[in-house]
C-alpha cells in the first residue's frame, strides 16, 4: 500500500471531522432511526468512526470510536464497531487517497438504488452538478455511480466493492447499496460531503424525472 | 397482566420523555394543527400523556397530564384527557413491554393508511431501514404494518386493535388509522421515536414507488 | 352587524398577534416573495394589518398598521394598505366572530385552487384532519373550501366572496383564489394558525393523491 | 454606458449584500455541494462577488472579492475568480440598472431548464406570484423565462444571453442554464431575492402540474 496522499490527521481533529459530517447529515434528514456513519481517517492504519447504534445527527465525542484498519477488518472488530464498519475500513484500505467515508440514506439514494440495481449502476449526464465531483471538468460527459445488491454479510460485501473497482469507468467517490443509502468518499471531510451532497442532488433530479416515466 | 420488563420511570421524568418526543415530531411538521399525542409510562397502572388541545410541537410541563390506565380506560376519562388517550392505555394495558407511545400524522402515514386499508395491512420488504425495528435482523423479510379503519370512538377502536394482536405476523411496533396517521411504540420514549422515524421512512419510499404505479 | 363574540384586543396585542402568526407562517415558507397578509380584529371598527410589501416572516412592529374596517374598505384606504387588505376587512365586516385573518401561499393551495376553480370548491372527506375546523366532530362528513376566480379588484373579490357566504355548506373558515393562494380565519390568531395549518395539510393530502390521477 | 440609476455601495456594503443573500439561499437548500454564485454592485465599475468554491450558505468575507467588471470580463480574470463570475459581469455592464445577480440551483429550475431547453423559454400565466416581478401588476398576462443551453465557456455563454436581450417579451429579470440553475437580479440584493425567490416559486409550480402531465 502506497503512503498518504495527505498528511495524517491528529486523533481528536479526525473526531471533530466525524461529528461535523455526522450532524450536517443529521440536519439534512438523511441518517433517519439511527442510520448512516461516518469516519475519517486518522493515518494509514487508523480511522475514527461512529460507534453502533444512537442518532448521528446528535453524535458526541462519546459515539465515535478509533479503528483499526488491518485489525478490525480482518479480526473480529471493535466491541461498539458498527456493523457496516467494515465497508468503510475496506475501502480506505483499497485507496490511500481516501481521507473520510460518509455513508447516508437520503430518500432518493435509497429507492433509486433499488429500482435500478439490475443495470448496476445510475449514469448522471449532461447535468453541471456533476462538476462537483472531483477532477469532473464539464457537463457534457458521463458519470457513473455503482449499485450492489444489499448484503447483511458487509465483509463479503466490501471485498464486491473491492473486486469492482478496476471495473469502473471514469471518476467514482461513492457507490449506492441497493434499498440501503449511498457511501460517499473524499480525500478529507469537506470533499466526501461535497460529494455526498453532489450524488444526492443528481440522484434527486432523476428520481423527479423518474416520475414521469 | 405480567410485570414490567423495564423500571418504573418517576413522574417527572416520564413528563420530559414525553414533551422530548412531542417536540421532536412538532419539528418533524408531522402534528400539524394540534394533532398528535405523545405518552410514557411511568408503571404498571399509570402513564403520563399529552393533554387534550395545544400545538403538541411547543408543549410544557403544563401541556401532560398523568392518567391511571384502568381507571381512565374503563371510567369516565380525565377532564383534560385527549380523545385519542383510550389508544394509548389499550396499548400500556395490553402489552407491559411498551413504555412510550407515539401518535403523529406524517403525510406518507395519512394518506397511505387510507389507500391500503382494504388490504389491512401495508407490508415492507426488501428494504435496510426494516433493521430499525426492534428484533429485525436483515432486509430480506417482510415487515407488516397494520391498518385499522378509523373510528372516532376511541375505546371500541382500542378494542379492535387489542383483538387483532394475535393475527400479527412478526415484530408489530406500530398501526396505522386509515386518514389519520400512526401509532408507534417502544420500550421508552427513545426506542418509539425510532420505530416511528423508520415506519415514516419507509412510508416515505412506497408513497414515492406508488407515484409511478 | 352584531357585537363580537370575544373581548376586544389592545392595539400592542393585535399587532403582537399578527406579527407572531406572519412568523410563524414565513417559517413554513408560505409567503415567497413578500406574498402573504395578516390581521388581528382590535374591534368592532378597527384590525391591525400587515402592510404592503417587504417580508412578512421576518415583519416587525413597523410593518403592521391600524386599519378602519368602515373608512379603508368604503373609502380611498390607507396609505401604506396592502392591495390585499379588503379581503381581510370585507371579512371582519361580514362576521363579527372573526378575530384574525390569515393570507398565504402554500405550493398546494396555489395549485389545486387553479386546476378545481371550474368546480368552485375543494371537498376533503374521511380525513381525520377535518377534526381541526371548529365544530367538525368526525371524519365522517364532506368538508367544503370553496375557491374564488383571482381578481386584481380585490374590492369587487371581497363583494363575491360576501355574496357567496349565504350558499355555503357546512363549517367554512377559509377560502381559496386560483393560482393565488388561500384565506383562512378564526375567533383569534390561534385558531386562524389553526385552521389555515389543517387546510394546507387536506390540501397537500389531496394534492399527493392527485399525482396519480 | 448610462449612469447607474441608484447610489453607489460602499465595498463593505456590497460585501455585506452578497453574504446576506448567499447565506439566505443557503439555509433554502439552493446551493447544495458549492453551488451559486453571488454579487452585488459597488458602481458602474465594480462588482463584490463570491469568490470560486466554498460553500456559500456559510459565507464569510474572506470569501467575497472585488472584481473590475471590465478588466475581469475582457482580461484574464481575478485568480479566485469563479468560472461563473463573467455571467454576472456581463449582466452588470449590460443593464446599469442591475444592482445585485443571484446565482442558484433550486431543484425545478435546474430540472425544467433541461427539460424546455428546446422551447428556449419558460411562460408562466395566470399565477398572481408573477406580480413579484417588478413592473407586473396583473397574474393575466404571461412572464417568460428566458432558457440557455449549458455551455462550459462562461465568457460565449455571457455574450449569447447580451445578445438574445433585444428579443426579450415584457420583464425579464432571470434566466435559466439548462441542467444548470438560475440566474436572477434587481436594482439590489432585495430584490434580486424576491426575484429569485418568486421565480423558483413559479417553477414549483409547473414541475408540479407536469407530474400529471
Amino acid at each position: 500500500m502506497n503512503a498518504l496522499s495527505f498528511p495524517a490527521l491528529t486523533e481528536p481533529d479526525a473526531i471533530q471531522a466525524v461529528i461535523g459530517l455526522a450532524r450536517w447529515c443529521g440536519a439534512k434528514g438523511w441518517v433517519p432511526a439511527t442510520a448512516g456513519n461516518f469516519s475519517a481517517r486518522i493515518d494509514l492504519a487508523r480511522a475514527a468512526c461512529t460507534a453502533s447504534g444512537g442518532d448521528k445527527g446528535a453524535v458526541t465525542e462519546q459515539g465515535v470510536i478509533v479503528l483499526d484498519i488491518a485489525e478490525n477488518l480482518d479480526g473480529p472488530g471493535h466491541p461498539r464497531m458498527s456493523a457496516e464498519a467494515p465497508l468503510h475500513l475496506q475501502l480506505y484500505r483499497d485507496d490511500p487517497t481516501i481521507g473520510a467515508v460518509a455513508h447516508a440514506h437520503p430518500l432518493a439514494a435509497v429507492l433509486l438504488s433499488r429500482r435500478h440495481v439490475g443495470a448496476g449502476r445510475i449514469v448522471f449526464e449532461g447535468w453541471e452538478m456533476q462538476k462537483a465531483i472531483r477532477s469532473v471538468t464539464t457537463h457534457e460527459g458521463a458519470l457513473e455511480l455503482p449499485i450492489f445488491a444489499n448484503d447483511q454479510d458487509t465483509r463479503r460485501l466490501g471485498l464486491r466493492v473491492s473486486q469492482a473497482r478496476a471495473g469502473w469507468n471514469g471518476p467514482v467517490f461513492g457507490y449506492l447499496i441497493a434499498g440501503h443509502g449511498i457511501y460517499a468518499w473524499g480525500k478529507d471531510a469537506f470533499e466526501a460531503r461535497r460529494h455526498l451532497e453532489a450524488y444526492a442532488h443528481l440522484l434527486d433530479l432523476i428520481l423527479e424525472e423518474e416520475r414521469r416515466a
